[in-house]
């Protein structure tokens, strides 16, 4: 993978909600040129079989890699624990790929000071289990309470966030009594970043709140420094493909990319 | 279909919006048994291909015919458009077909003093314009308001109704512009029967607010009375059967049928 300090940055998910993580890319690398891929035809892939998950996946990084994509990220929890193995086993020569799930475990895991805390997110991310049983095999002392906020992600797609309704719906789920003695809580799903100031404001710095994007963020950056892929561009260059142009996708990206 | 006074009432629906016509037509016609399906199992229809919700709706009508059901109500707004005109013609001798959308439609249309009416509902229903399309074929002088309200149903399934956040996303949907001149509305999704009564509240009788159980419950008795198939028993019999058994379908059941 030498000299591909000009290739793209890849990030791929089933919607909208990875466009979160190119956003937090794009400001935390300005000079890394991305690629999005958003599956919209296929959308959600909750509800798919796991060979037709990684079927898809398959798709998109190949199609990424022929741009020359040298890192991929797999903005989506589901196809990142359905797909992330075998994209790895297949590609991982040929680009790095970064899932959403491992930077968010091993992050919190180094967090020696941290040892309660809060993971909300879909129905399906919290009854996977796939962050909290990662996270006790790493850091079988920490205290891990998961809560299912299945309202958050159709409410921030419905457009229903800074407002006073995102507002009490937060305060709704946050009050849960399983979440009254975290001292850190993780967004982990690609659309919370969008409420990440109102669950701040909720907990006023009592609580450290860390979404995906900022680990997701950090191991991009380490992947950059580490084998000294950084962008040599002056200027990036971002690309945005769907498999299904939809509406609140257009209206989407224009609102997080102008 | 002489003698089948005793056969069920068969609701289907491709998961638990439909409970909330079931509820209505055991309320209203206490001595109909009836059996519902919910196919779990592939929720959402919306994002499958209209050759496949039609092979799962035919299966479904299949097995409530192997039961003997008098009369189907396809209870989803999908299934009715894509899948009830190929159910009439296969199966349409064996029971009656009831779609959601006809009733809905011919009621409205029935009712002179109204010229000006909005129907809400999911995006894809609106986007459909499969409610104000036929509206319009039977009464082209009514002014028909569609408005897509996307947070309601999966607000409704978070749990969140008959509280202030619904109160809320309720006031903000229904203060839309073009909602303003309108005499009825038209509750055109299945969830909606659930936040009638916030919606009533809102209106304080200015507005005539109907749902689909409202027609639709109409629509069967008239099919009893006309076709003398009123149940002789003296004891309803109700079976619910789901192709995925959920906690959630399991807990609202409950909700609805204790």
């Amino acid at each position: 993978m030498k000299e591909s300090t000009a290739h793209p940055i890849g990030i791929f998910d089933s919607g909208i909600g990875g466009l979160t993580v190119a956003a937090r890319i794009t400001r935390d690398f300005p000079e890394e040129s991305i690629i999005y891929y958003g599956d919209t035809a296929h959308l959600p892939y909750g509800d798919k079989s796991e060979e037709l998950i990684i079927h898809y996946c398959r798709k998109i990084s190949e199609f990424l890699l022929e741009k020359g994509c040298k890192i991929i990220v797999i903005a989506c929890n589901t196809a990142s624990s359905v797909a992330y193995d075998e994209l790895n086993k297949s590609y991982g020569k040929q680009a790095h790929f970064v899932n959403v799930v491992d930077p968010a475990v091993t992050g919190i895991a180094s967090m020696k000071e941290v040892t309660e805390i809060g993971i909300i997110g879909t129905q399906r991310t919290i009854s996977s289990g796939s962050y909290s049983s990662r996270l006790q095999i790493l850091r079988p002392d920490i205290k891990v309470h998961s809560l299912a906020t299945p309202l958050l992600a159709p409410m921030i797609e419905a457009g229903f966030y800074n407002n006073n309704i995102s507002e009490a719906v937060i305060e709704t789920y946050l009050s849960d009594s399983s979440l009254q003695s975290i001292q850190a809580l993780i967004l982990a799903c690609t659309h919370y970043p969008l409420i990440k100031k109102q669950i701040n404001d909720y907990y006023r710095e009592k609580v450290k709140v860390f979404d995906s994007t900022d680990f997701i963020s950090n191991e991009v950056g380490m992947l950059l420094a580490n084998q000294h892929q950084r962008s040599a561009m002056k200027k990036s260059n971002n690309h945005f493909y769907v498999s299904d142009l939809t509406e609140s996708f257009e209206k989407t990206t224009r609102l997080f990319f102008g």
